[in-house]
């Protein structure tokens, strides 16, 4: 392991030009930033690039916390890979590098996340996947870490977050389906504590209400935000008596098992039951007949993100004066034919 | 900013019971582990940890290096979530976090690599997505960081790696084919310079061989690894003058594009054209007709690559006896009706 004083005695540099180089400022040339790295590398630099952060209190690094849960395991999509698109196209702009910290599935989150922050390798946090009752927030926010998360809690206090607009998704949703004369209309939501699973159920019974539809909860089916989980919503909705009409999915993959348990059924989306996804995904694209559902860039949600956790931190603030914020993130309808199937009355 | 000093000063226990709390260590019982960690968070021990690695040379981090390409992004599947699964189940049996660094796809992935090992938050690495030329790998090799690859490489000189059995499957798929009378066997294969390709196709020209059927590089579709690459390799296939009968595919979700394409043009996979697929994935599950391909666990692969690596490193090598090592990772054939078809001689 070799200090900062032998890697400039090695190259033959000042020591404020190695720190500079090593540091990423812009007044030293690239060729000279290169030969540094390479030399800190090479010479086992390594664990002073820790004293670095040891003296400065700062690593500039930001660490997005994943959950890798069973479930995320058997359908993870492209989601966190756009969303770390996008992350990284704004945080590149400040030398800043993103690591991902998955989470254990065995692990309780917010001991994971506390010994996380108490390595001391990120200087901010991006939380996904908010809970209801989420005590990782309350950690974040107890301590000096800045973070933002993707999606609302009722933990935390005040926070930066972004989430998406599923009250706009409940309301088109169920706008459109009464519009073509559905009166009972089904949701397949999310069975564990994923906060966004509430706010859409609160937006649906209001959207209901102001149709002066009653909320009838035996409509609610509870499954796993996965592909097996849009095949056991449509198993119990085939099993009801009194039949809803049309299903909304909460979830983008639902809608592939979904599809699959109605083909065996003979029941065909756009023709008997109306169906509306969530979230337009690749693997949903090639549903025939199409899919009517929601879009949204992730890589846009991704620099939104970003942006607002820098806005909240001391040292880049200035490029990002909006501050604290909280941002709902919107959806585009796209119109398919899962939806086509109007109720004659 | 505390010390170990105040922190065990505020909750007055003894220094030692407090670093031997940081450090996971077996004879602090987990509820002083548990205030301990607590204050840390909240006094802000964060930079002390930094100290920590700085004393002592390590970090207790493997990192995961993840390429972000585009492609990558349009076409993540649960590859690495699986992957995280296997590798954290190993690592946390030595108290060892993973962290994925996804390099950012406007940037050389050896710079990336270079800063990362730098920052000095790792003390292994794990390497994906091997190149031919893998200048990583070189990399690594010069520097004292432990490392494992998942995928061979020409790179690198002499190290650990553990890759798919890519001969098997070539051999495998070949016979197969030639059994049922195919002599023509087209093969959709990266366009890029990732290593897998050439191993695929080495393997493919001596399985023909062997059957005593000149090799015809008019039928090496050279493709993205993506639904889309999949929908190029049928759609310039179906331009031959003299079609191939059979086409085995090297990447999971070229299946899905290749399908579309054939059913545009009325081709009928196991009907019309032999398909055999590589690795058994969910998207690809529910292709009709079903589709040949092989299995493996992705998660014992996780396990695979962990192990390797931790046999390598001097703090865990005792556990892992086997040393420094190759492993080719064997897949099991999971026929399907893609097949199906027999060439009339």
């Amino acid at each position: 392991m070799k200090g900062i004083r032998q890697l400039a005695k090695h190259l033959d540099i000042s020591i404020g030009t190695v720190s500079r180089a090593l540091n990423g400022k812009a007044d030293v040339n690239a060729e000279t930033r290169q030969r540094v790295l390479a030399a800190a590398v090479e010479l086992g630099y390594v664990a002073n690039q820790s004293g670095r952060s040891l003296r400065q209190g700062t690593t500039n690094v930001i660490g997005l916390m994943m959950e890798s849960s069973k479930e995320t395991n058997e359908n993870g999509d492209n989601f966190f890979l756009g969303l770390t698109s996008g992350l990284q196209s704004v945080l590149s702009r400040h030398k800043l590098d993103l690591i991902m910290l998955p989470c254990p599935s065995e692990e309780d989150p917010t001991e994971y996340l506390q010994r996380m922050v108490a390595r001391g390798i990120v200087d901010g946090m991006i939380i996904s996947a908010t809970q209801r009752i989420d005590h990782r927030l309350d950690l974040l926010s107890r301590t000096k870490i800045p973070f933002v998360t993707l999606g609302r809690s009722r933990s935390g206090g005040e926070y930066s977050w972004v989430d998406l607009d599923f009250d706009g998704v409940a309301n088109r949703s169920v706008d459109r389906l009464i519009a073509k004369g559905h009166r009972r209309i089904a949701v397949a939501a999310p069975s564990n504590d994923v906060n966004l699973g509430y706010i859409f159920i609160d937006a649906y019974r209001n959207a209901l209400k102001r149709h002066g539809i009653a909320y009838d909860a035996s409509l609610v089916f509870r499954v796993k935000s996965s592909e097996q989980g849009g095949y056991q919503a449509a198993h119990e909705m085939l099993l009801l008596d009194d039949r809803p009409t049309a299903i909304i999915l909460i979830y983008e993959l639902m809608a592939i098992g979904l599809y699959r348990r109605l083909t065996e059924a003979g029941v065909i989306p756009g023709r008997d039951l109306a169906v509306i996804g969530f979230r337009e995904e690749p693997r949903a694209k090639f549903l025939q007949p199409t899919l009517t559902c929601f879009r949204m860039s992730v890589r846009d949600l991704g620099v939104e993100l970003a942006e607002t956790l820098l806005a909240t931190m001391p040292a880049y603030a200035s490029f990002y004066p909006k501050g604290a914020c909280n941002t709902i993130w919107p959806l585009e309808l796209v119109p398919g034919e899962s939806d086509g199937f109007e109720r004659k009355s």
